[in-house]
């Protein structure tokens, strides 16, 4: 269900691994079929979403989280009994409620949020390795059986993924702080500018404010869905700078060195840890 | 004085123009001073202060803010008659104030901001091209000779760089927006995450606090020195995300969309902007 950035690439991606699996890609877009159809990401482009998802063992909703109520409201009588429904949504409380609200029983739903991404979007970007050694959380709850969780597990890690699990709740709360709130933040940098400002901006401001190029009606409904995490991560923040602001005085310039020096280091130590994650074993 | 990065990029960038001036450098490591030599960035190394100026045509001050004041202190009366004196440092007004108030008539002083450079520092970083397409503010005051901005900012441009003319105070307070502040934020953001936070963040996030990898004691002087514009950005940011928080409800969901779909557009302007300021001519 949606054939775009992570749709295309999952398609591309399974290929690539060389699974045999049938993909069937359903989207609102003929174009966006045909395209994902021409470069490989799927084998059939379904004329309508029940037709899609009327065989399917495994079916992934990629399209955005704003979307999400209206599909599962239209799948939830569609999808046959034993399939396993996941998702690749930037939030997971309100998908995972939706699921156990209106799907039926018959039907497994687990939520995932696979890291990758660009700040482009669309199936042309796809590309089969998007998701290598990249995160994918996983979110399952206190119903959600060891079964289902190994066997999306498994999936994302044809696709190269490291699996993390994560409750909904605590995942909403972590992705606010490291993702939605950065996110936030270099729109409002770019915002708060003066022209004057901005023509004098270098490379070190276009790096910090890169993600703020993403996709204005997608990152609406990642930021309402995530509101009241992103009201408590927005107070942190402030406490933060205020913080900060109390140690912009010369009595206090051995404390803001070492506040500058901490903030390098930590940044270094997680930076290396990645790097040490994506090295190929 | 000052052969770091910065420094020792000069003496390459000069070298590689095929200028045929002689290039003294001054620094309180030996070790450094003798790195710079090797590497080809100096001709000579002088043993002290007052023997690398005694016959300089210009004196550039590549050391970090905060040693201006004892720096200026020591050479006011070491620099010959007609010497032009600048410096790269990424505040102006104070460096400007120090200049007018302690050194005699008989010294051109202009205040230069060469806007390039690394979150490395050292002379080993140094490249001939580090300033190549990169922009040089330059700040002269009422009293500065048209003769010296055009000898300064011709030597800017000997290395490759784009001349901007601005006040000492325009400078600092648009720095403070466009430089100090993002590095700030960077830190900040990197602050106040928890480690479960991090151990999930992502390029976007990485990417969004590179700049708070510099050093620390380099940027505790740049934020003391422009600490009143910087109380005054961090104000502006604050209206602008309170903006933001008000705006993260679903009934002002059209909204919120327009403003993240505004800032990635501006965005992306200024970067297309940059992309054809350094297209070779």
């Amino acid at each position: 269900m949606g054939v775009g950035l992570l749709g295309g690439s999952i398609g591309l991606g399974l290929k690539s691994a060389g699974t045999d699996c049938k993909i069937t890609g359903y989207g609102h877009r003929a174009a966006t079929l045909q395209s994902a159809l021409q470069i490989g990401a799927i084998d059939i482009a379904a004329d309508n979403a029940a037709q899609a998802v009327a065989e399917a063992d495994l079916v992934i909703l990629c399209t955005p989280v704003g979307i999400f109520p209206s599909l599962i409201e239209h799948l939830r009588d569609k999808l046959r009994p034993g399939c396993i429904l996941t998702d690749v949504g930037s939030t997971k409380r309100s998908i995972v409620r939706l699921a156990a609200e209106f799907l039926p029983s018959s039907v497994h739903f687990i939520g995932s949020h696979p890291m990758a991404g660009s700040e482009k979007r669309g199936v042309e970007y796809a590309r089969a390795d998007l998701f290598r050694n990249a995160r994918c959380i996983l979110t399952p709850t206190a119903t959600t059986d060891q079964a289902v969780i190994d066997a999306v597990g498994g999936f994302w890690k044809i696709l190269g993924m490291r699996l993390t699990i994560l409750s909904p709740d605590y995942h909403d709360q972590l992705l606010a702080d490291v993702s939605h709130l950065p996110h936030t933040l270099a729109a409002a940098l770019v915002a708060m500018q003066e022209d004057a400002a901005l023509s004098l901006s270098g490379k070190g401001f276009l790096d910090t404010t890169r993600i703020a190029g993403g996709d204005g009606p997608l990152w609406r409904d990642i930021l309402l869905d995530n509101a009241d995490n992103m009201r408590a991560s927005l107070a942190r923040l402030r406490q933060t700078l205020s913080h900060l602001e109390s140690l912009l005085e010369p009595s206090h310039g051995d404390e803001l060195a070492q506040w500058l020096t901490a903030a390098a280091a930590r940044r270094e130590h997680w930076l290396q840890h990645k790097l040490r994650d994506v090295t190929p074993d």
